[in-house]
């Protein structure tokens, strides 16, 4: 209803509607930035990958062959090897690396691109789960297993700034168990938000590779002394997924609340007249500031005459506009705007004179009050947890939520846990201060949930 | 060389190498700015078309089949319909345009999007001509027939500008002939620039499909008076192409000289020192520049050690950096930076006083002078012809550059320049003030070249 994307006749596959596309430009040019600002260049990589490369790993293989698209053709002529459409690219962006990397000098290699994959899910559901996604995808490639490692967890903790900053969703960063980690990974970090159904999203990823790829794609550099060595590697990605996130966290019954950071639209102008001669005033008055507010605020004025203000003002809650502005006859008497914020409903009349101070630090006020809300939502539906018996008891009664419990590392639990109530181990948190009461010697806590 | 791209192991298809690709960020950024401010909006459809609907518009399916590929599984599982990699996406837009479009009042549609397509080509060249590209593709629909055209044309100056004024490439703008239009427009017009070697390069199309696609596709809306009509189309392109018109306009036997609007470095600092104890004067003396220069001018700083100032000038000659600043300690004695312009090689010595005026100004001059260069090496390659015999005694003789001659709108007279010489007919240019002297009644002017 919102339009933020459509249904299309290929399986699995969306449409991102101008509205929806407008909030991923947003979300990349916000993240692109936090890329470049710690040593990433973007490049672009081919969208095919040949089947004998995406063979060479085994883990990897296993995880991606069952859900790739497969090229069998080119025009009329049948293809002797047959691609696949990148799932992911650490095959041809392993190849790649074995070709450029020579020498410790090469090293690190710090490359993200901005690309479309595809995974031929069986169950789809708009955003949380295509056939086809847009994302971002790092890789890089390191001299050093430690600063490998530096650079997985410096990813994970740019995107947990990036989604609690920008989105106002308060997520937890940690490891996954090795049950859910990458195929192809010694290690997965990811980022797990929590939906207002009480489900568990993966946000965001962060793959130790260490040398499984470049061992098979014979990825080596010449160290100091002249030696051959394997490098180390890490991969990172979020996704268009993130759209969906958006609005399964703050969206309300009135439909979408979005964070201004990312909003298309940050504040709307509704313009009021009943009589004809009021409307060259409001104009004029809307004119005005239009202009006091330039670049400060992403505007958008909607004079359609054959919509009414009432109209206008639930399709704009429904699209999720942090502020909406109402001006009308008494308001350019007073010289004043009556504004009305989406997420608390407050109503505030602001004098031109302020407006332009006024209304960026209610949407900033904005952002944090939704951050705010998320991150209460949050705290009221984590419990924590003794033991797995525990855990199964909450999830009996309560399908919703986080619960956090100390965990030996056995996969017997986790596949209990999963297999009694459907949730799983969404990660091991790196912050464990509000767990402190569940430590204990030879344990992590685990957090788990229900999940998309 | 210049590490712009490489070759892949996926037949015709190329990586976009960082230096490649931050051209290509910059292209995106001036160009999409352009397309905004012209009252478009980004969206995103898939990558995938199911056969059926490609196969609606024959004149698209005759010229686009033959060269697509085809998805036929998915996992392990054959398709009931295959999909091909969009070639340009008419087809699924037009059928989710037809879904979209239900009264005057939702007209007109501007959006865009930025994607990869791909063309099973049988020959291919970096970035000239490859599988697998990246461009924007426009798609408008509109109530109105006069309105679709301004459309097209309003596309086609934006072409021209964005390229002439940022990429500082002279073209041709003007339409084509019916043999070269795209496969299902009414009219395609294009812009033409002329690469160093002598050959023409289409360097951006604009497409007036008028109702053919809203036709098949039953893209209707209903009018004011409450009657249904079809809609008129226009769609309109520019592609990673570009990237080698740039290479190939302006590069010469160094290598590339890029316009410092699309430069990935504008200006890159080799420090100088040849003895230890001159080292700390010369970094400080450089952080200074740097911090004067700020946000002014993309800067690179090359303080690597391993390479000498002489190898690092070969190498940013070759890269197209415009501007190279030496500092070594009798910069620093004089306050001074040492400025040598890759387009001219002129050196300048710039007071640090002066430099964060300075430098931007010669940035500016070298664009200027990129583009002067470009518009009299195209000046001093175009000849006229007063008729078809004397087109053909050209391109005997003399195998590059541009010819005007009048054209009576025979496709004999096409297929015969293009058999006996290989050149095409590029376009019809808008602007004809230069060749006045070929006015003919029932004539147009007509441009050939032999062309990528």
């Amino acid at each position: 209803k919102a339009q933020l994307a459509d249904y299309t006749p290929v399986r699995g596959c969306m449409v991102i509607r101008p509205y929806g596309y407008a909030m991923w430009e947003h979300m990349q040019r916000l993240l692109d930035a936090r890329i470049k600002a710690t040593g990433h260049q973007n490049a672009y990589f081919p969208l095919l990958i040949p089947e004998s490369l995406l063979q060479l790993e085994a883990d990897h293989v296993e995880g991606f062959a069952p859900q790739v698209a497969w090229v069998t053709h080119g025009g009329d002529e049948k293809l002797e090897e047959r691609y696949c459409i990148r799932p992911t690219s650490e095959a041809i962006i392993g190849h790649m690396y074995s070709k450029w990397i020579e020498s410790y000098r090469d090293l690190p290699i710090l490359i993200n691109q901005w690309a479309n994959v595809m995974r031929w899910e069986k169950v789809t559901r708009l955003f949380l789960r295509t056939t086809e996604f847009l994302w971002q995808e790092g890789h890089t490639a390191h001299a050093d297993e430690a600063e490998a490692m530096e650079e997985v967890l410096r990813m994970l903790e740019v995107y947990r700034d990036f989604v609690e900053t920008e989105l106002a969703m308060p997520v937890w960063a940690g490891q996954k168990s090795d049950a859910e980690k990458f195929a192809g990974a010694s290690a997965t970090y990811s980022i797990e938000a929590l939906m207002r159904d009480g489900k568990a999203l993966q946000a965001g990823t962060s793959h130790y590779l260490g040398q499984h790829f470049a061992k098979v794609f014979d990825i080596t550099y010449q160290d100091e002394q002249g030696k051959r060595q394997f490098v180390w590697q890490t991969s990172w990605g979020v996704s268009t997924r993130l759209i969906g996130a958006l609005v399964m966290v703050h969206g309300d019954d009135q439909g979408l609340r979005l964070p201004p950071n990312v909003a298309p639209v940050q504040a709307v102008i509704v313009p009021i007249w009943r009589k004809d001669e009021d409307r060259a005033a409001v104009r004029l008055f809307v004119d005005r500031v239009r202009e006091l507010l330039g670049e400060r605020v992403r505007l958008h004025v909607d004079d359609r005459d054959q919509y009414s203000p009432g109209w206008k003002y639930n399709e704009y809650e429904m699209r999720g506009v942090p502020v909406r502005l109402e001006i009308g006859p008494k308001d350019v008497a007073n010289q004043a705007v009556m504004s009305v914020r989406r997420d608390t409903r407050a109503k505030e009349s602001i004098p031109i004179s302020a407006l332009a101070e006024r209304l960026p630090a209610m949407l900033a006020e904005i952002q944090a009050s939704l951050f705010q809300q998320a991150l209460e939502f949050r705290s009221a539906n984590t419990v924590l947890a003794a033991s797995k018996a525990e855990v199964i008891a909450h999830f009996a009664a309560d399908q919703r939520g986080f619960v956090a419990v100390p965990w030996d590392g056995s996969a017997a639990f986790e596949a209990e846990v999963k297999e009694q109530t459907g949730a799983t181990l969404r990660c091991m948190p790196m912050d464990t201060a509000r767990f402190a009461e569940l430590e204990r010697p030879g344990h992590r806590i685990a957090l788990f949930a229900r999940s998309y």
